[in-house]
C-alpha cells in the first residue's frame, strides 16, 4: 500500500488468549489486511488490567495501557475481548456512543444487555458486530443476520458449547461416567475448573439467544431461556442411545411455532437430546461445533466448525474488523437490529418435545395397556416401546413419543411416577432431529 | 410499511424454475422484506422469450415482457436467471454500464467472463452480487468473500455438484453400474437428458474457479481447471472403497501451494476422489452440497446444504437481494473483486496428489519389490500395500500412496504399465482429506 493510503486506528480491549492472536494476525497479515480493506489498520492501543503483566504474545510496550476510557477516545474501531459484564459493558456502551465501531466476542453481554447496545448503536449511527460471540470461527452470525436475510427461518438447531460436546464424545467412546468424563476435560484443558457455565447449559443459553434473536427479527435475552445441562447424562443413558442408533447432544433449540393462543412464537431451549446418527449433528465429534438452520426456501443448512480457541475466535474477530473497517472507509453499515417481527416467547411447557422414557414395570398381563393409557389419556401419542431386559419380577421398556406440548409431556412423567404398575422411571431424554 | 416507504424497482429476467420461485416468495414475504429492508421492492418486469407460454407461478401479464433491454432501463436492480452466455453477458453489463446493481446465479458466465464484468461493474461503482452461482443456498459465496476475510485460507474442498453426488451415492448403496445410476438419477429428475456438463464435471469446474477466485484474490476462469467427470468409476472402485472405510466423491478443489519455482500459487481442479469416512465431506449424500474450507486461523469450516433446486437457489438470490436492496437505500456497496493477490495458476502436473493404485501382478517372489521400486525410483512414497485377492497365478494389489507431484504420480503408472511384472492397472483414484 501507498504510505498515504488511509489508516484506521484500532483500539484493543483484552490481550488473553483471543486478544493476542488478534495482534499475532493484525501484525503478520498486514499487506493482506490492506489489500482488501483499501487502508492501513493500526494498533493504537492494547489495555490491560496490568501493563507489567507477562504475556506469550510480544506486544509494543508503548501501546500498552490500563486507561481503557483514553484508547477508546484515540481510536476509530474498538475490539472488546475482555469478557463478561463490567466493565466490558461501560466501556463497549462508552465507544458506540462516541460513535466508534465495535467489535465484540462477549456473548454473555450481547445476551444480557443486547438492546441496550443496539440502541446506543443506532443514537450514534454507529455499527456493532459479534460475529465471534457464537461459535467461534463459524461464521453463523454472518448467516443470519445476512445470507439468510432473504429466507424465513423455522428453526435452529447447535452444538454450541465445545465443553459439554468434548464430555458426551468421550462419555460415548469410552463408557466413562459424566465425573469421570468432566475430570479428563478439566486435565486437558478443555474444561474450566469451575465448570458450571458450560455443563450447566448457561454458555450455550446465551448463544441460543444471540442466534434466537437474529433467527426470528426479535428481541430475546438469556432469561427466556429455558436450560438444562448435562450433570444429569449417565452411562448408561450414552449406551442406550448408541444401541438404538442414537447419540446424545447438548443442543441449543430455537424454534418459530404457534403458541397455545393460536399466535406465531418463539420457543428457546437448552437441553440434551437423543439425535439419531443420520442428523448431520450427530458426526460434530469433540470440541467443534454446529449449527443447523432450517429455512423455508433454503431448507437445511449446516454450518460447521471450530467453536472456540484463540485463533478461531480471533479469525472471526478479523472477519468483522474488515468488514467494519471497509464500511468505515468506503460508506455503508452493519446490518441494523431487527427486532420488527417482536414475536413472543413462548413459555416453556408450551415447547413441543419428543420424550424418550425408560422406565420399571412389573411384568404381569395388562400393565402395557395400563402404562399406555397414561400416555393416552395426556394427549401423548407413543411412536415405539422396547422392551430391553427385565429382572426379579420386572420388565425394563423403552417408550419414545410422538412429538406433544412439553406440559403433557411432563404430565405423563408425573403418572408414570404415581402409578401402581410402574416401579421406577430411570431416565427421560428428549430426542429431536428425527 | 407506510406508504411513503422508499422504494425500488426489480427487473427479473428469466421465469424459469428459479425465477418463478423468487417472484413467489418476494410476493409472500414482501412485508418481512420490507421490515429487513426500510423499504419496498416492487417487481417492475420479468423478462421472457414468450410472454404467451404457459407458466407454473402465476405472474401479473402486465410484467411480462421480451424487451429486456427496456425493463434494464427501467429498473434499480436487475436479477438475471436466463443462465448461459448469451444473452445473459449483454443483458448483465448492459445493467451494469448503467449503474444497476446486478444478482445473477449464472456460474457459466461468472466462470468465463467473471473479470469483465466485475470491470464494468467497478467502472460505473455499481454492485455484482452471485450467491447463488454456487452451491444454491449455502452461504459459501458469503463466507469466502465476508466472513473469512480476515484470514488465510490454504485449502477450498467442495461437493458442488448434486447430480454426480446422488450419481456416486446411488451407486454405493446399491451396488449399481455407472450406467444404471446415471438412468436412474435421470429417471428421477436429478440428471438431465444430455448429462455432459455434470458427469464430465464441466458444472463443478465452473464453481471451482469462483470458489478459487474468492478464496485466493486471484482471477481463476474455468480454463485454469483440470478437469476429471466420474464417467469411469466403476462398481468395483465404489466396492473397494466401502471396504477400506472410504467413500468415493466428485470433489472441486482449490489450494494455496508453493509451485516448482518455489513460489506460492493456486491449484485448481476437479476429479473424483477416496475421501475418508472420517472426514466431514464423506457424509454429504444426495443432491446435498458441502464445502470445506481450511483457514490458518478459522482452521476447518464446513458449510453445508440443498445445491440446487428452484426454493434453495432462490433463497440465495434473495438473500443477495436484500443486501443490494440495503446498500442502495443506506448506502455501502458489495465487495470489490479483489484480485491483489494475483497468485499464477499452477500447473496441473505441479499439484500434489494421493493415489491408490488398484494392479495385477505376477504371483511370484520378488515380484512386490520390482513394483515398489518403480515407485521409488519416481520419488513417490509407498503408504500401504494390501493384497486384495488373486487367481490363475495373479496377486491383485491395493497401493495408497503418500502425497506427491502429479506428474511423479502419472509417471509410476506409465512405469507399471509398461513393466513385465504387471499384468493390468485396473483402477487408479486419487485420495483427499486424509
Amino acid at each position: 500500500m501507498a504510505a498515504n493510503s488511509p489508516s484506521l486506528r484500532v483500539a484493543i480491549l483484552g490481550a488473553g488468549t483471543v486478544g493476542s492472536q488478534v495482534i499475532r494476525l493484525l501484525s503478520e497479515q498486514a499487506d493482506d489486511y490492506a489489500g482488501r480493506i483499501g487502508g492501513h489498520l493500526e494498533i493504537s492501543a492494547v489495555v490491560v488490567r496490568d501493563v507489567t503483566a507477562p504475556r506469550d504474545t510480544e506486544i509494543d510496550p508503548a501501546l500498552l495501557t490500563t486507561d481503557a476510557e483514553a484508547a477508546i477516545a484515540g481510536a476509530d474501531l474498538v475490539i472488546e475481548l475482555i469478557g463478561g459484564i463490567e466493565p466490558a459493558r461501560t466501556f463497549v456502551l462508552s465507544a458506540l456512543n462516541q460513535g466508534k465501531t465495535v467489535v465484540t466476542g462477549n456473548k454473555a453481554l450481547l445476551a444480557a444487555h443486547g438492546p441496550e447496545l443496539y440502541e446506543a448503536a443506532a443514537e450514534s449511527n454507529a455499527d456493532l458486530y459479534y460475529e465471534a460471540a457464537v461459535a467461534g470461527a463459524i461464521p453463523v452470525v454472518y448467516g443470519l443476520r445476512e445470507s439468510l436475510a432473504g429466507d424465513k427461518i423455522s428453526q435452529v438447531l447447535g452444538i454450541v458449547n465445545g465443553t459439554t460436546n468434548f464430555i458426551l464424545d468421550s462419555m460415548a467412546s469410552s463408557g466413562a461416567s459424566y465425573e469421570e468424563a468432566l475430570a479428563e476435560a478439566q486435565r486437558l484443558g478443555f474444561a474450566e475448573a469451575d465448570p458450571t457455565a458450560d455443563v450447566e447449559g448457561l454458555d450455550a443459553a446465551a448463544k441460543c439467544a444471540i442466534l434466537a434473536s437474529l433467527a426470528f427479527h426479535t428481541r430475546v435475552s438469556i432469561d427466556d431461556v429455558a436450560v438444562e445441562g448435562i450433570t444429569g447424562i449417565t452411562a448408561d443413558d450414552i449406551a442406550q442411545a448408541q444401541s438404538s442408533g442414537q447419540t446424545i447432544k447438548l443442543l441449543a433449540i430455537a424454534e418459530r411455532k404457534t403458541g397455545p393462543d393460536g399466535k406465531e412464537g418463539v420457543s428457546v431451549r437448552v437441553h440434551p437430546a437423543l439425535v439419531p446418527v443420520s442428523h448431520p449433528l450427530s458426526t460434530v465429534s469433540g470440541a467443534f461445533n454446529a449449527v443447523v438452520v432450517e429455512g423455508e426456501a433454503a431448507g437445511r443448512l449446516m454450518f460447521y466448525g471450530q467453536g472456540a480457541g484463540g485463533a478461531p475466535t480471533a479469525s472471526a474477530v478479523l472477519s468483522d474488523l474488515v468488514a467494519a473497517a471497509s464500511h468505515r472507509l468506503h460508506g455503508g453499515h452493519a446490518p441494523r437490529e431487527l427486532v420488527y417481527a417482536d414475536l413472543p416467547i413462548l413459555p416453556a411447557e408450551a415447547a413441543e418435545t419428543e420424550y424418550q422414557i425408560r422406565l420399571q414395570v412389573e411384568d404381569s398381563i395388562g400393565v402395557l395397556a395400563e402404562v399406555a393409557r397414561l400416555f393416552a389419556d395426556r394427549g401423548v401419542s407413543i411412536r415405539s416401546v422396547d422392551q430391553v431386559g427385565g429382572h426379579d419380577g420386572a420388565s425394563s421398556l423403552v417408550i419414545a413419543t410422538h412429538r406433544a406440548p412439553e406440559s403433557a409431556q411432563q404430565a405423563v412423567v408425573k403418572a408414570l411416577a404415581e402409578s401402581s404398575a410402574v416401579r421406577g422411571v430411570s431416565s427421560i431424554l428428549r430426542r429431536e432431529g428425527a
